[in-house]
């Protein structure tokens, strides 16, 4: 089996047992990796199913595939990003890249208070997630979304999460090497996520021009708490992929 | 003063009190940011100087200033990055410009075993390091260089420096949050840094082929600890944003 590749196929390409692989990742298969009938390769629904497909068919007419096993991958807690808006559009592409890259199950632009103008392009914004989701060998397809402000981020997302808002004035992320101490550690993701149910967090950072007073009252009062990312100014994308890292790549 | 900029003056253009600033900087403070005599700006000499600057003469001829004051910035740790070569051009220079902007004193370019072939833009590398050191408020500006291997990289570097490998089969990076704990903690940087003398870090990342298993032995023998960044793969520029955020941004 070829382990190096995971490819993505939507639940509605796949049916009673077989995927017939859509475009793209045709293309892939037969016309970059040269892959025949009978290669065994690793496919994911995006839905958190991880499979073994062997190829059936494999020309450049069509590419399809039956299913020999499927694993439910479980889901880890809900990172959810939302982040202002970055002028520079190979910025905001890689801060949105680099958030699935490093776990985020659902990642918000805001058009905050301090934000830039920006015109996105959903189709590019979708290519982008998708592939860095394969690239990563993650197997949920995060979901991405446009909001007008933090007020309705929070209003959406902020109920039962813990917040964490990057703010130059928060305090350092600390982590808990021990589990029993719960949330007496402060901020850190054993403590944000000590025992059962865990509802996930709502990860806050602020486009180049910060949040506005009112955005951080609205914040706080919704019980965010500031994490500070080192000490020096750090670029947007640059900051949430230290807040990413924080929450999810350390214990 | 303008809190938001700061402008980078090498120390050859420093003298008696005066700065002449060079081209690119004239024409930043002259032409964009419209600044005129007696305009106050910070400066550094990227060498651990921040001056508060007066500017004397300020037009499309040149732009000189008197400083005001000078601060000595003290030097954190030294935090040397080693990274395998990455083939796309925008994801090298992303790297190099997250790994100043999160606090890299040296950022090493290696010719590793399973690195592509890159031809690289030395004048293109300086501009992205001076940039990324004035966007974040660093006060001394990173070295980088080319290493034809990661053995050149641990014989230059590896001694008296705790050395950290980025690697899917290491452990999690721990976190103290007592400080008497020292070394018994585990890896993560209150340990690393235990009081006085500290000497700083060596951080290995691989490129996107990985470490050989040359590579992999010769790091071990020269103690290296291995450190998993979560449990998905990551490209190269993510592997170092994630190792240089967990080393540097949090106790």
């Amino acid at each position: 089996m070829d382990d190096y590749f995971l490819f993505y196929v939507s639940p509605e390409h796949i049916q009673g047992g077989r995927i017939l692989f859509p475009g793209e990742e045709a293309r892939h298969l037969v016309q970059v990796l040269r892959k025949r009938p009978d290669d065994v390769v690793r496919v994911t629904d995006g839905a958190g199913r991880r499979m073994k497909v062997r190829l059936i068919q494999a020309d450049k007419k069509q590419v399809t595939g039956e299913i020999m096993s499927t694993e439910e991958v479980p889901s880890g807690p809900e990172l959810i990003l939302a982040m202002g808006m970055i002028r520079r559009r190979d910025r905001l592409e890689f801060a949105i890249e680099k958030a699935v890259e490093l776990g985020a199950s659902r990642i918000v632009l805001v058009r905050s208070d301090h934000a830039e103008n920006v015109s996105l392009k959903p189709g590019r914004i979708d290519r982008i997630i998708i592939s860095a989701m394969k690239q990563s060998l993650h197997c949920r397809l995060p979901a991405w979304e446009e909001r007008g402000s933090f007020h309705d981020v929070l209003a959406a997302y902020g109920d039962n999460r813990k917040v964490f808002l990057a703010h130059p004035e928060g305090v350092d992320m600390e982590y808990s090497t021990n589990k029993e101490r719960g949330d007496e550690t402060g901020p850190g993701f054993n403590s944000v996520m000590p025992g059962a149910s865990p509802t996930g967090c709502l990860l806050m950072v602020g486009p180049e021009g910060g949040f506005s007073e009112v955005e951080m009252e609205q914040a706080v009062t919704s019980g965010a708490q500031l994490i500070r990312l080192g000490t020096k100014r750090l670029r947007t994308e640059t900051a949430v992929c230290a807040l990413m890292v924080l929450v999810s790549c350390s214990k």
